[in-house]
């Protein structure tokens, strides 16, 4: 989930100073409307340890009007707190009815600490998940609105961060003994950091996973992801308060570096004939091997090609199944589903093409098709595809525990290596039926699209079933990327 | 969440034959409805074995238009099925929209079998029943109806039902040597399908538990809750589609036996004056005694008393008072929330009020006025309240897994008692204040209470937090009876 957070990405001073006035300005109106509609507003701020999240209280505490803001630092548990239930600390700081309350540490912290140290054994750590994840959904259904931020940095970039706060005599403070001992534990941090957003990524409450890299970047995402989130909120409302919507202003945080995770794919990647034929003999023939041996162990497969129209996905594909002995695998077009699968839920289609032990079912795209085409072309809510995340996410889940091995690619190119391929095709006869109406309308919806890859990137990437994405400019390259993924994963699941 | 259910009620044959008939014709109609709303209805029928479930489907299929019906008696996995993740074999037999899915075994049954039998020790397991949670809000969030019904019998009942069915020739083959390995572990399948109930008992799919005893009376009050079930759905559709109501009609299925819980508490239990005063001082020194040795433990404790009005709470509230030291405790009266409470959620004011380990806090009415007064005064809606049952027990295991002592009291008095002492207070000056006009609007509302206090205590008289019913026409013998109710729990809770 953490991927699309490490782009590095940074904010000039020139374009901070510019935006940074409008958005205080907006997010004091919205908190004015905040009070006026009686709104209960809850801010986490999590994330890797030295990321900024106490620069950012600091800031919204400047941004907001402080007498309508509670902040708590959840530090160490005082006595009387110990001798309560855990989640006391939380309810009495509670904001009221028309109040924002910051939360710099959480609900999230202790299970995720506790679970890294190998500390409280006695209970499921995943317990720990559910029950906040029951405590939110009591918040919202309340009428409470919970906006959750997750600052990330790489190992690479949260290394030299904290080597470089030492060295500062005036900043050496910030960095903790602990701050180091976490750092040494950093992988756990995130497996275990993913695994915990990953069941509390809810439609009521999502996660939003910030590039914490740069300073300004982060803080004026952040405080533009709080603004929309209220901004939708109070849209949401019913009717009943005199609320007006703050205008309708939205900070385009753009920043140097990658738009998006997409834009972080060299495309420039290629292979010649030769290498492509030679690469290609071997990693079939492993790839062979490996799914007779998967068979063998009784351990069954899953692959999801999805990607850009023309992106190559069908002949990508026929490479895979090309090692492939026919009596073990199966591809599952899927197109607009069916009278009878339209009857189910969205999910009951893919439940039906699961392979049994010892079997592998390829997906020329899948269930993901509701946080992208259903998100896109409006066929879906909001709500209804906020919340597939964790749905996805859970259906997943049940694979992997099943032993069924996941494997995830998008198949990216670029805009213009599309329209090559358009035009090519609409020039070849055999190629002509390929190219629809659809094709040319749903490139014209190109950003949306990659607004919806990145966050679907970034909300269903997990540790037991990532996301692969292929640098499809070139073909060859493209389908040596997927044998090579496909084999290693095979090899590391088996 | 089964004491409701054990009042062993009957229904006669001549009743059962007058409301059979007005019953099913209803239902075909609802059942017509159903198909052209495109509602999804999803029927579970789980609970302890040869409590007449089968008996129950087949019922149901006569009831309602079978070419609308999928049965599905779930019986042992096929290979086809444990060779997928557990949810396949449910998904693949998902109710289309319009249809009825009646599920004979269902997803709780390997969970809490697995449990009783300790397989399956790797996971925790309640996480399955977080699993089972998630897959019912996604399919409730989809639309999908979800009814659930739990069979109940006493241990006893059961014991003489085996046997009675296992001497009797032509029925001898319907127990298996399962059911009688079962009814041994009896008190484990309890506890644990409890601890099932409760973690599912959810607004979006709550349970019914029904008082098997009687195979005239659990059909026509299965037949009655499916209905209503279905009605209530049916009138919360958005109105797209033609969809008619069914007739409001109701099937009242008194059935003998007492009405509900309450009827079956024995008002007629008295104590006289000497026998009074000496049970008086021995339970309020051993609660003197327990209190004092609790503090030292540092274990804390919560008391709640709720009940009829003049029923007698607050003298015997300071009949428990009275034997402990008054550092030791605190009384918080639960009168309308401040304004400063209510712009908090509900449970909030209680939260702040959480005892200290080794203290103890009595709650004079408390988080129960959400399913009480709220309840029925409509100040909360039905979906509030409904989904209040999951909330108080989560609310109430988090006091009990931080070791806290959690004891509830309901005073029950008659009807015709509360008029007697009402009177009463009229006629004394000094108690005069004591009766307002509420009081008398209550009384007006009587069996609207009853029936909230009945389902109260069904979902919510768990394992660690049991409710007390207590006997109250005789004031002296419910001040005993809570006296040595909280000495026994406190013994057994140190």
């Amino acid at each position: 989930m953490f991927e699309a957070a490490e782009l590095g990405k940074t904010l000039s001073k020139r374009e901070y100073d510019k935006l940074q006035p409008r958005l205080q300005e907006t997010l004091l109106e919205a908190h004015l409307e905040i009070k006026k509609a009686g709104l209960p507003v809850i801010i986490i701020i999590s994330g890797v340890s030295g990321s900024g999240k106490a620069e950012l209280l600091h800031r919204l505490n400047e941004w907001l009007d402080p007498r309508g803001v509670d902040t708590h630092a959840m530090w160490q548990e005082s006595d009387e707190e110990e001798e309560r239930p855990l989640y006391w600390r939380y309810w009495r700081r509670m904001p009221a009815k028309g109040r924002v309350g910051i939360f710099l540490g959480s609900w999230y912290t202790k299970p995720i600490v506790d679970r890294v140290y190998g500390r409280n054994k006695k209970r499921d750590p995943r317990d720990a998940m559910d029950r906040v994840r029951a405590m939110e959904e009591m918040l919202s259904n309340d009428g409470a609105l919970i906006i959750k931020l997750w600052f990330h940095r790489s190992r690479a970039s949260q290394k030299t961060n904290l080597k470089s706060l030492s060295r500062n005599p005036k900043k050496k403070w910030r960095v903790r003994p602990a701050d180091w001992e976490n750092f040494r534990r950093f992988d756990d941090f995130m497996r275990i950091s993913e695994d915990a957003l990953r069941h509390t990524d809810s439609g009521s409450a999502p996660w939003h996973v910030v590039d914490a890299f740069d300073r300004r970047y982060r803080e004026l995402t952040s405080g533009q992801i709080i603004l929309q989130s209220i901004q939708d909120r109070l849209k949401a409302l019913p009717k009943r308060e005199p609320v007006n919507l703050p205008p309708a202003f939205t900070v385009k945080v753009k920043g140097r570096g990658p738009d998006t995770i997409l834009d972080a794919v060299d495309l420039r990647q290629r292979l010649n004939e030769r290498e492509y034929e030679k690469l290609l003999k071997e990693h079939q023939a492993e790839l062979s091997r490996l799914v007779w041996q998967s068979n063998k162990r009784g351990r069954s497969s899953v692959i999801v090609f999805e990607g850009w129209d023309a992106a190559g996905k069908g002949s990508a594909i026929r490479r895979v199944t090309g090692a492939m002995d026919p009596r073990l695998y199966q591809v599952i077009p899927v197109a607009a589903p069916t009278d009878e699968e339209r009857a189910h839920h969205y999910l009951w289609r893919f439940w039906r093409n699961i392979p049994r032990d010892g079997k592998l079912v390829i997906f020329d795209r899948s269930w993901y098709g509701r946080v992208l085409v259903e998100r896109v072309e409006n066929f879906a809510t909001p709500e209804e595809w906020q919340r597939a995340f964790l749905e996805i996410n859970d259906f997943e889940e049940q694979l992997t525990e099943h032993q069924t091995m996941v494997t995830k690619f998008w198949l990216h190119i670029s805009k213009d290596e599309q329209l090559r391929r358009f035009k090519e095709r609409k020039a070849t006869a055999a190629k002509r039926y390929k190219i629809t109406e659809e094709d040319w309308r749903n490139r014209g919806r190109w950003d949306a699209y990659k607004l919806a890859v990145n966050e679907m990137v970034e909300h269903t990437s997990t540790g037991p079933a990532p996301w692969t994405l292929v640098a499809g400019n070139d073909k060859k390259f493209a389908r040596i990327q997927i044998l090579r993924t496909l084999c290693e994963n095979l090899r590391r699941g088996l």
